[in-house]
């Protein structure tokens, strides 16, 4: 076991910034290329990390943190995003998705102020009891999970341009792997 | 076809900034992390894509301008930055990444003044005739394959402590998939 608290917040601290370095003023082209019918472009990634912002990672920590018996999580729509799509752009989203990082992560550091606490079980709806450092390092995979499918859908958009290359690109070759919730 | 001139300078000016938000000031348990025996930890890949700024894409895409039948590229060592560390760490290694960056892609700008040129020739030493055109979007492939490796490599150190989320995060499954030279 390698996880420790300060080095998980290194990672949630720089998502937004780096996921704004990388898509913000990108032309349409690269926003809107997906990898396949039924998958997402960049703008449904981030909104998607905003859902996970605000019904997910830490809802479910401050359950974990209450007294008594551990409580099952109410369900993560995973899809949810879909429906209620950021309507202001990517600019928007990106701005969104900072300033509840930045919250939440001001939420995780007043919270957890003892190793101990990592240990506080909840249970998850479909594989049981879990803890908040097992929540905690699936919230850094999962920033770093929709990070790379970032690059890989924007990849996909030149598999043919590359020509003979496309054997040397091992990314062309992988498919979209789900993501926890 | 999908490829265009301005939306791979896009990528290519992008590449330097989000490395420098995604790394830049991380611990050392994130920066030393591999995925395994004879792979890449961050520095490395860093490295290997400074050595791509000095004597890959440039280089070749002048070779190809020259008038007069393709010539054969010069080989290209994927493995030369692991005998010459950038001895300064991190920090130097993104910085010297940035600044050669940009005056290629100024030097890119210069020289491909016409879509015309994007058809130009040379000699792969593996496959055989290529365009600038396949070139320069394998440029941009590799960018992205390399940053979809270091958020894979560091997915990976957490691999554990996810506990039975492990099931539904794909990017815990995948291998190293070479990237282009």
């Amino acid at each position: 076991m390698t996880f420790a608290l300060s080095e998980s917040i290194e990672v949630l601290e720089r998502t937004p910034g780096t996921l704004a370095s990388f898509v913000s003023g990108l032309s349409d082209g690269w926003l809107a290329c997906r990898e396949g019918e039924g998958t997402w472009n960049v703008q449904e990634v981030i909104d998607h990390l905003i859902e996970g912002e605000r019904h997910n990672w830490m809802p479910r920590l401050e359950m974990m943190l209450q007294d008594g018996e551990p409580q099952l999580f109410p369900p993560f729509d995973r899809f949810a995003h879909l429906d209620k799509q950021e309507a202001a752009g990517i600019q928007q989203s990106l701005d969104t998705f900072s300033i509840l990082r930045a919250q939440n992560v001001a939420r995780l550091k007043a919270c957890i102020t003892t190793d101990e606490l990592l240990a506080r079980k909840g249970k998850h709806p479909a594989f049981g009891t879990v803890t908040i450092k097992q929540l905690l390092a699936t919230w850094v995979v999962h920033d770093l999970t929709h990070m790379a499918q970032i690059t890989r859908v924007m990849a996909k958009r030149y598999q043919e341009d590359v020509g003979p290359w496309r054997e040397y690109l091992g990314i062309l070759q992988e498919r979209q792997g789900w993501s926890a919730d």
